[in-house]
């Protein structure tokens, strides 16, 4: 594994709950192995991934009744507190080991993990994807796993004007067109795109409900960092009021596995065409189509063609519409250092 | 390859004498290229694997009529003390070149290969495996490839207890319950596991043919530097005698390929339900079954969760179990030293 | 990518010219992203194959229709001298950046590529291989990716010998048991072959037409430098004249992709048997047939076994029918120091 360095007092998206309802889930994680589970109250844990007797992988066992996970290859048990509380041998001897453990706190349908100082893991801190809790969405979700560090998934989303060339079922040519502000509101960076009175892609308009419309359309994108998007695309009628318009609010979650290949936690929600399954079914897989076969492989080359490089040691031409993305990169990067330099006093 | 330390003035098993009959077999053996073939007169031979000529892999060739070992690429013989004996070029003209050999032995039906000072290469050192040779026993036998160091296969052999999760046809709880002993003896390492008057698990108690019938069990096993075990578990009638016990010996012997990944020739034999070819696949199958998709995952999953580091260095918990284990890797570390001691004198 | 020495002043076959009217082809040679395109006047161009912008491969682009090469992520254009010509965004501001570009010449149905000083690019240095441009001629081609340094490849074709050993479909003793000689011609190395009197192998007389009748047979393979072969099989009837003898004229250029992989572009061209599709198809699955599954595994396994280490320093045995790829190596050797020495001026 690669050294790199990561944000760690923030709450890392690293897992769908769901993924833990079926048992226990492992992860490298900033370059860590984790095991993720829930115990027999339902609980979630993140633990050190290695057993510490013969560095078997814990997710690999299974939750024994008494809701400890169990170590796949001699049946050692911990806690989520991370303590060793059984030992099928020794006649029961515990032996006085340990795991690493990390905060866990589930919201909005996905377990998060602080992998900086316990302290200060604020679940206040989670950032807020409400939407995923409205009942008035209804939402698909997925999660990827692809090569590429997460920045270059997060400057993916934070200039949309690529799907105008990779995603042809997607294509959105407002997103070249249209006019862009930028903005930074704490450690948030803000991104809007706004296109009146224009013809949507296809895709967009059977989403909406508005083919053969005309419609005002604009984005909202808030990153908030390390690497986690809320992306909402508005449409309204023509002379129609902030009150009349249609949203399909979505997240896209970056969680490094290591320096190169992230988790891609995303989800989509929709306020028309509801309970239409065979449309619900539809608009899934042409999401996971765009993400698997046309954003990921692009990413993977990119990755490839930087050959190790630093982004920015390779001089990146920036556009206007990379502001969003440089916003970004740069508060990113700046938090990274306070964060060392206080860890360094 | 890495560069590892390996115990030389010792004999690894390097081919079942079969392999060497279907033709020349190449392998890396301690991370040296070496071919292995038979003469025409059927004497087996060790030498290294690389032509010098334009390095082609001289395994890949085949034994020409007049005994020697003919490259593949264009045609140069070697007999099996390494000189080359025939030039199909430069009008026969036998070039100045020759190749590394290394001592063989067969015996217990393995081609067995010294890496150290050929002078000190005594057949008398090749270990016992004498049930191989005995005909009361009715035997099956393989050998897998696997990821990992040979050591972490060593292990998984001196302590059995790992049976219980992950061998689910070969479930034991004998191996956790037992009472076990540990003892030196010169270079050897043996254990003794004891379980009496207790029902045995399904496949043993069918290999044994004492279904539903409880029996005493033990089980010895000895370890010989570098890794080779042999392992005979007994079973009895409660109340029988030694001489009424019936046995299942079986050899374990690891052969590092390189330091991450190892050969294992593996032979079980039985003196129970004889001539009974169907019960023979069925076991061969079995324990196929066990090595390939039990063990073998299981421990290259340990090689890759070590990351690289030393076994030691990550301080592994050592619970009772590992007794023999560890006074394996510390005779063989003790051993190693020593070589290289009088190596460097 | 490893970094490796390669000559520069030189022009390299990079693809075969109708590869590039299928559209802009990616390949790294000599280490680099290098995207191959023809505008719309059909042009050809090499260009770094990699987007300033975001690292995006160009290649995977599409040709605009103003003759550009379009970035396949965000859309950016850049023409063949390496100026973007189009940006999409930023209300179509062009930025102020370029490619490396390298100068290619169309020749022999080949696109050249010149790596080095592209003031020293004279197009009369493209090496001659005329026979591809007459129409007497019947030829097949093809490239063919394969693992080995470059020169592994070179000296597969400068000592034919092996094809006695590894290409039973043309199975040629001539090629051991002819008379050879070398010599060299200013920076080209010629090798010829002579067999007098002799049936040919199977392959040769059914491509010539003379099966059943002895023939006089020789071959002339010139080299030049970095690695490129023109290799010649003549066959006259016993007592014929230079004149009535039939040749099949082959070329055999061996490019760099990275220090230990190679394209290898090769045609051979017949002057018997013409005008027979059936025949034709048979040619070329049997050479493709040769070149994938014989020469390409071997060589791979040579740059295997070979362990990453440099070919002079595993002292090779040198035989005599080594001289011609001995030759040409220390020449390659002897232009590449002079080049660096003249660089470093």
């Amino acid at each position: 594994m690669t050294t790199a360095s990561y944000l760690l007092n923030c709450w890392y998206a690293s897992a769908w709950s769901d993924e833990l309802d079926a048992g226990p889930v492992g992860r490298v994680l900033l370059d860590q192995h984790v095991a993720l589970f829930r115990d027999n109250t339902g609980k979630a844990y993140a633990v050190g991934g290695r057993c510490p007797h013969r560095f078997a992988s814990l997710a690999q066992g299974k939750v024994a009744e008494d809701g400890s996970l169990q170590c796949p290859y001699h049946g050692l048990r911990f806690s989520g507190d991370g303590r060793c509380v059984h030992n099928p041998h020794d006649q029961g001897h515990i032996p006085d080991v340990s795991l690493p453990t990390w905060p866990v706190r589930e919201r909005h349908g996905l377990a998060w993990v602080w992998f900086g100082d316990a302290v200060q893991a604020d679940p206040a801190l989670v950032p807020d994807f409400s939407f995923m809790d409205e009942s008035k969405w209804e939402i698909i979700r997925g999660v990827i796993h692809g090569a590429g560090n997460y920045q270059l998934f997060t400057d993916n989303i934070l200039d949309l004007s690529h799907a105008e060339y990779i995603h042809s079922g997607l294509s959105a040519p407002a997103f070249i067109d249209g006019q862009r502000q930028y903005r930074s509101d704490g450690t948030a960076v803000w991104c809007h795109i706004e296109h009146p009175n224009d013809y949507v892609s296809d895709v967009m308009a059977a989403t909406f409900d508005v083919v053969g419309r005309r419609q005002n359309f604009w984005t909202d994108i808030r990153w908030t960092p390390p690497a986690n998007m809320l992306l909402i695309p508005y449409l309204n009628e023509p002379g129609g009021t902030r009150e009349t318009a249609k949203a399909a609010p979505s997240l896209h979650l970056m969680t490094p596995e290591t320096a190169g290949s992230t988790f891609y936690f995303w989800a989509v929600g929709r306020e028309t065409r509801l309970n239409d399954p065979e449309f619900t079914e539809q608009m899934r897989s042409g999401f996971i189509h765009a993400f698997e076969n046309e954003d990921k492989p692009m990413i993977a080359q990119q990755q490839a063609m930087m050959g190790g490089k630093d982004f920015w040691d390779l001089e990146p031409l920036v556009l206007k519409g990379d502001t969003g993305a440089i916003m970004a990169r740069r508060k990113l990067l700046q938090l990274l250092r306070e964060e060392q330099t206080a860890a360094g006093d």
